[in-house]
């Protein structure tokens, strides 16, 4: 592997459930306004992992063709209908319903998403490449105050990550080679689609975002070009 | 027509050459600073004209199938290469001819552009809806500081306005029904596709946008849900 140089990199592209926005936290203390409001007892933390667990599976049926293009509001949905019946959430009327399904577009970013995002739009051009839907994306964009360039998402390229697809045809929509784009996430299995593509990538290490001493999916002896506590060690690295 | 009522209106796409960014004098100026460097003798605001009028041909061809999809940077330099012979700029080098095509990356705004935007953007989701490419948008914002929260493009549907087919799948991927959506633009053509697709619709008068004194597309007695004498006023009706 040649030495990774920040100099070549024309924009960053990221992933945002988990890399950005701490979905866990967010959905937990949502969920718990609603029980307070409604005199409900529900497992937050369980609820949040399960609704999240359910995603790659319902993703899977859509890369597979059993589900023609779907949206993740709608995919959310239809894991949330059957959590209502599993967390004895049956008392929630439709409006509630729908107004929970919405929580993942009401997101809140780890504490330092929005200074660091702001730092490196300075030098570089700065996107979403998530599997969220645009209107998801542009609304967590407008509630968190993430001040991204351009909303890239799976939706426009009518495939999910991590479809090598994806991120070739997001470097080309931003007018570079593969190469001169940095996936960033928190995730190694989006990382090595994004290399396997071409791109360069930056791992952001997000020990919490399933909980406290709970890990994640394992790096193992992985290599990439940037390894980074949050974004703004991202910042400093490439900028610094 | 029944009232309009802009509580109803839930997102903004704004057309981008001519209603947001003044492309003309844009291309003159740059064209004038490249002249001084080069010492050479043009008529830029000629230039200008040419270059802008040999785009609806190039796109129709789009449109007819006669070229697969093709980029608006593609179709400019297209134009550009005739119109290096026809203003004699044979001594400009490859460089420079690259240059001058990516000077649609860099148009500047009407003077009245950010500040109105900028205000919009507080009430609505405010998104481009441009015939330009996903790159040369993403450029131009961060050149000119428009503060969009989404940028869409003919690119991401494959389709040009005023195919109805672009409205409608904007409207679609905001996550609004079309009448939610308000279509701004300074040009007739461009509203009255949109409203056949069931946006509503705004005309921002721009009488400069050819010239002192030339006329751009006449409006005849056509009635659209908005007239504004620019963005600002637009906020100032909207919201005001």
């Amino acid at each position: 592997m040649t030495a990774f140089d920040p100099r070549s990199i024309k924009a960053l592209v990221c992933d945002v459930f988990g890399t950005v926005v701490d979905w866990r936290a967010s959905i937990i203390r949502e969920g718990e306004l609603l029980a307070s409001a409604k005199g409900l007892n529900v497992d937050w933390a369980a609820f949040a992992d399960a609704w999240r667990a359910g995603y790659p599976k319902a993703m899977d049926r859509v890369r597979r063709g059993e589900l023609p293009w779907t949206r993740i509001d709608d995919l959310h949905r239809v894991i949330l209908d059957e959590l209502l019946l599993r967390f004895d959430l049956g008392s929630l009327n439709a409006d509630e319903v729908d107004q929970l399904n919405r929580v993942w577009h009401r997101l809140t970013p780890w504490p330092d998403s929005v200074a660091g995002l702001q730092r490196l739009r300075s030098r570089f051009v700065v996107a979403t490449l998530s599997n969220g839907n645009v209107s998801l994306l542009v609304d967590m964009a407008k509630h968190a105050g993430l001040p991204w360039d351009c909303i890239l998402s799976a939706e426009i390229f009518h495939r999910y990550k991590p479809d090598l697809e994806v991120y070739r045809q997001a470097a080309d929509m931003l007018g570079f080679a593969p190469e001169q784009v940095l996936m960033v996430a928190a995730h190694p299995s989006d990382l090595r689609a994004a290399r396997e593509a071409g791109l360069k990538t930056a791992y952001v290490v997000r020990p919490l975002e399933y909980g406290a001493g709970r890990r994640g999916e394992d790096v193992g002896d992985d290599r990439f070009d940037v390894v980074a506590n949050d974004f703004v060690d991202l910042a400093e690295q490439l900028m610094g």
